[in-house]
């Protein structure tokens, strides 16, 4: 992969100052193919809106190694299901432009619904094995939707390298998987997860917990340290290490546990005993608020959790 | 869609002499990347091999109207069923390479199957509707093979054009469906069907054919003729030219329909009345081997069938 070089910036033309919003799926490929005829780097964002500090940072990382920097905003509809929170997710529109604006990017593709998916629509990619277990059990379609507005936005924006959060992590496992699985023509990159100062993981749907569920929502980021320091103190049965964040969990009045799980890093396949590497999965419900969090276990690695 | 410059063909550097066979996938991406970066137009041709006149029409028209002509040849398990012919399919690499040579084909990607499908492979590519009928009903996993195989080879040489023969009219209705659904960055085009001076359309199947399986199998093209000529005669009603259609193929002692449908040229969705254009579907096994053919019926244009 190339580096990003400053005048081939100047030469598109580009800059947080021009940042233009385009609309239409066309001219958003048309615009791309323009871009990489012209030999840029495009770095791609691609978000559902309702910009925190995790984007941020994506944004960023995205800055720093590439020409153009393309951020997407669209509440993919394929990836809810139909009790899910499509209707009342997050949007601020004017206040992504503004932070974008500050993050330096250069094209923010915000389609319309009916544009990315008009009438006789009928294509889905997807990933088998991995989108089985941990969410995809409490969310069958959701990561069919996730992996479908991938393609579909790869396809429109032609990036060389597109940016996920760690947050996420078995969509970015799903997103790694299909990219592979399918030769597309991008590299992914994955960057850490970003928190608020008492841990929790930075998420737009923290804006729907309640004052008591925002403090019980530490019980994540909390049974998730807790996992750690019994991994780097020498435990490697990950039942023990479950059973002990569990029980953390379900001692806060508002946390119900959908799935605590640690599993192979790129399998996500269930681990009885952790040798080097894992990571642990966790869902829960913090009354109707569906939260994730997760972590890396490497030994012979710093401790990451703080 | 720019034309094929000759400049540009000098300028890359390739032509029939230099005709380069690649097999791994990795490589050829490189190579494709390096070509769009050069600014030269991609046409390609994906095939299975065992080439026919009917390829070689579709290897004349990318040739027109590209500046490099890449050439798949694989015979994709995916879109094989358990108990289909995957073994046996015909295969000439040698007799196939020299059909390339001769018409112009500046690469040929060969890939083997374990290195398009390795461990752990997972992900596929589907389209609903448009594959659930004809074919798909008979070969229910085939055209979720087609469709995956197609964005994998597409996204490995990165086309601006890709050509299929309208003999196989589902399958070029389910790529076109998808390249438009998953905004595709490249362009699908469909050729006519090449015949046998009997009429038999090609196929790389007709080998299997006894000496009397393919005299019977002129039925399909003859009933095909049939409906041409009932249509332009007046009749609209599907059902009746199905009928007759049908008498005519079961007259053959070796025939065994399939399907005999008439349906709409888009969604394929069985017609009742045909109005201005339809397309007549069909598939016959001819002792064991299933043959397909088709043709459009379009009023105020001359006939089709000779």
């Amino acid at each position: 992969m190339r580096k990003a070089s400053k005048s081939s910036v100047q030469k598109a033309g580009v800059g947080p100052e021009r940042m233009k919003v385009i609309r239409d799926p066309t001219k958003m490929q048309a615009t791309a193919n323009r871009l990489r005829g012209e030999g840029l780097l495009i770095g791609f964002v691609p978000t559902m809106g309702y910009l925190h500090e995790g984007h941020a940072s994506l944004l960023r990382a995205a800055r720093k190694r590439s020409d153009v920097v393309v951020l997407s905003i669209f509440v993919n509809p394929t990836q809810f299901g139909p009790h899910e929170d499509l209707a009342k997710y997050p949007r601020d529109i004017e206040r992504d432009e503004e932070m974008a604006r500050q993050e330096g990017v250069d094209y923010i593709f915000y389609p319309e619904a009916a544009s990315m998916y008009p009438e006789g629509y009928q294509t889905y990619v997807n990933v088998e094995q991995l989108t089985r277990s941990h969410c995809g059990v409490s969310r069958p379609t959701h990561f069919r939707g996730v992996a479908t507005v991938c393609t579909k936005l790869f396809n429109l924006v032609l990036p060389h390298r597109a940016y996920f959060g760690q947050k996420d992590y078995q969509q970015a496992a799903v997103i790694r998987r299909m990219v592979k699985d399918l030769n597309m023509n991008l590299e992914i990159a994955v960057m850490p997860t970003v928190r608020e100062a008492d841990g929790l993981a930075m998420s737009s749907r923290n804006v729907y917990l309640s004052p008591d569920e925002r403090k019980d929502a530490l019980c994540l980021h909390e049974s998730l340290q807790m996992a750690n320091d019994m991994f780097h103190s020498g435990e490697s049965d990950a039942k023990k290490i479950v059973k002990a964040m569990r029980a953390n969990i379900e001692s806060k009045r508002s946390a119900r546990i959908d799935y605590v799980s640690i599993v192979d890093t790129d399998t996500l396949e269930e681990l009885d005993v952790i040798r080097d590497k894992a990571v642990v999965l966790l869902a829960v419900f913090m009354g109707k608020t569906r939260l994730i969090d997760n972590d890396i276990l490497c030994r012979g690695t710093a401790r990451r959790a703080r």
